[in-house]
């Protein structure tokens, strides 16, 4: 079919409205699939695109932002990719304002994703992103743990018992077999209200609300997913962990934020997801480029030549990449159009005569 | 009335949906105030805002895009902006695909614009970009051929006639009382519609196709808003304009295509809208900095020292700024409002239980 043959304009034209995917839509969506079905499939998927990424064929520059501290401490970014074989580019629109909860009862992470087509730059589909950012967050601390964890961890740690630590636990309950769940939060509305949270999960799992001291004595696996403020952090320091522990640092993606101790990261293996962006806005932000070790998509690659290091400390330093959100994305877009969810609405102004943006007002005069 | 306090939190609530501006929408606002009285705010505006301009008040980074060859010629970019009295952050998208009308009937730019609160980072807004971009682009010359444009310009020069022509025609003809307009299109069907294009603005001039070297040579003001490419221009060269021409040079903004000769650009006072921006994308590619003036916001602010240009060569080397977008998405916000247009959606997910992604769950099961 040649490009600019009939068939090929009435198919664009067809497709020129824009798919909405509201946040009642995304709830839909995961209630129709299954949560836990969800999240297997998000890991899974996480998982194959990381495996086979090619930085040919997905391009994603350094996310960008306005940070402030007026009227809120806040922050609102813009992380881009472009997907060169399927012709398109996303852009995940996202915000953090740590005081969201206790000022407004709002998530401290809003966020909307949207993509567009490259032969044209129409916009395909916007959606909610507060939902598919936790979930994305998740699954990729759960491939990091698979790749980095001991196989037998029992006990997973959890500090920062926010909006993340759900699906932190979520994701890393669906490939461990963990005996017992010990968290911390410094709010202690949050910490009371975590074991009721993350009852509906029905992991059958013993939790312990602990000390940050104790949980890092003794966990397998950690996630830290706390809104500790800038120049506020570490978290913890001088503890003695396990020798094999592994630490999913999800909270760190601010520049002055951090949740590690120096000297955890330094005897640490640290895979950060985006060297050049963790370098400004997470853990690496306190270690020289000789000594952060490979990008985790690099790693997954060479999984056989790194299983040494689920018996040794290490650390995935999680700040975000768009190419997750194109991955929970496309997940959601492929359930909305199998379930037929969502609507169509012509945003962009592109069945106007294409060489007058004033046509509207001839047609009235007709 | 405090942060955090019930009545804040309320106030909130009721405003976490986000307003949807679709193509329909915009036109309707167009449709009732009337287009002319739309391009006179709007040019009033832009005088204004540029005049009160303080870069404290207004942050406003480089844009960043995408651009590429495949699937089709073409570039995507973000365009933010903060505005810092008014605690919003408003990002224009904008996608440029020169073969859209010849290859899918679809105008040559597409574009939506979103505003965020900076409180929470909130989307407040989303809307078509397509008619609010040319209105804009228009709006920002006429307010740049007031300053540097001969008074009694009697001849508007056009050469590019696509979509955007439409809307210099219609700024400028709002400033100028032109006794004939002068246009030139490389591609014969655009050229001959032209007219009719533009015949429902009732101007009451003379139109005549013509030649660029004609244009060139007989004009007072003269638009250019090609679609040349990339290491095709410039679009003439050797032609001795009058000694006042100002030229609004529209059509140059991605790296590599220009669309006057160097020679003129020499003999002229070029301003550009952003100098960083114009250095890579603009005319003023094709000068050093030390021949560049000082860019239009500034210009303005000393416009009386500036009576002079308009018996001088000059050129507003116009690229867009994410400024412009802002002045005009608040006047379409502003008329929505007091019209009752848009819908109001549920887009992101603000409304769950702030600490539990999965809460919809949850009350499934209650």
């Amino acid at each position: 079919m040649r490009v600019g043959s009939k068939e090929v304009k009435d198919q664009m034209k067809n497709h020129l409205k824009s798919l909405v995917l509201t946040a009642a839509n995304i709830e839909q969506i995961v209630e129709k699939v299954g949560v836990d079905q969800i999240m297997d499939q998000l890991i899974e998927r996480t998982y194959n695109v990381f495996v086979e990424f090619s930085d040919q064929e997905s391009i994603m520059p350094i996310r960008s932002g306005f940070n402030y501290t007026e009227p809120k401490v806040g922050l609102i970014e813009w992380m881009p990719i472009r997907d060169v074989t399927h012709e398109e580019i996303l852009m995940k629109m996202v915000a953090y304002h740590p005081d969201n909860p206790k000022d407004y009862q709002l998530p401290t992470i809003l966020s909307t994703i949207a993509t567009y087509d490259t032969r044209t730059g129409h916009l395909k589909a916007i959606m909610d992103g507060v939902l598919p950012t936790a979930l994305r967050t998740g699954a990729a601390s759960a491939v990091a743990s698979k790749l980095f964890g001991h196989p037998e961890s029992r006990v997973l740690g959890l500090i920062g018992c926010g909006a993340q630590s759900i699906t932190q636990l979520h994701a890393l309950s669906r490939l461990f077999k963990f005996e017992k769940i010990m968290y911390y939060d410094s709010d202690a509305p949050t910490m009371s209200s975590f074991e009721n949270r993350a009852a509906f999960l029905n992991l059958g799992i013993a939790f312990h609300g602990s000390s940050i001291d104790e949980i890092v004595a003794s966990s397998d696996i950690l996630c830290t997913a706390t809104s500790v403020g800038v120049n506020e952090g570490p978290l913890f320091s001088n503890i003695q962990p396990k020798d094999h522990l592994h630490v999913n640092a999800v909270g760190s993606d601010f520049p002055g934020k951090i949740e590690l101790p120096k000297a955890l990261l330094l005897k640490s293996y640290v895979s950060p997801d985006l060297p050049e962006q963790a370098a400004i806005e997470g853990e690496c932000q306190q270690l020289d480029a000789k000594d952060v070790g490979r990008d985790i998509i690099s790693c997954l690659k060479m999984a056989n030549q790194l299983e040494h290091l689920k018996q040794e400390s290490t650390v995935f330093d999680s700040t975000g990449m768009a190419l997750e959100d194109q991955i929970v994305a496309d997940l959601f877009l492929l359930h909305a159009a199998e379930m037929n969810i969502g609507e169509y609405i012509y945003l962009e102004n592109t069945n106007l005569e294409e060489k007058n943006p004033y046509s509207f007002l001839l047609k009235l005069k007709h």
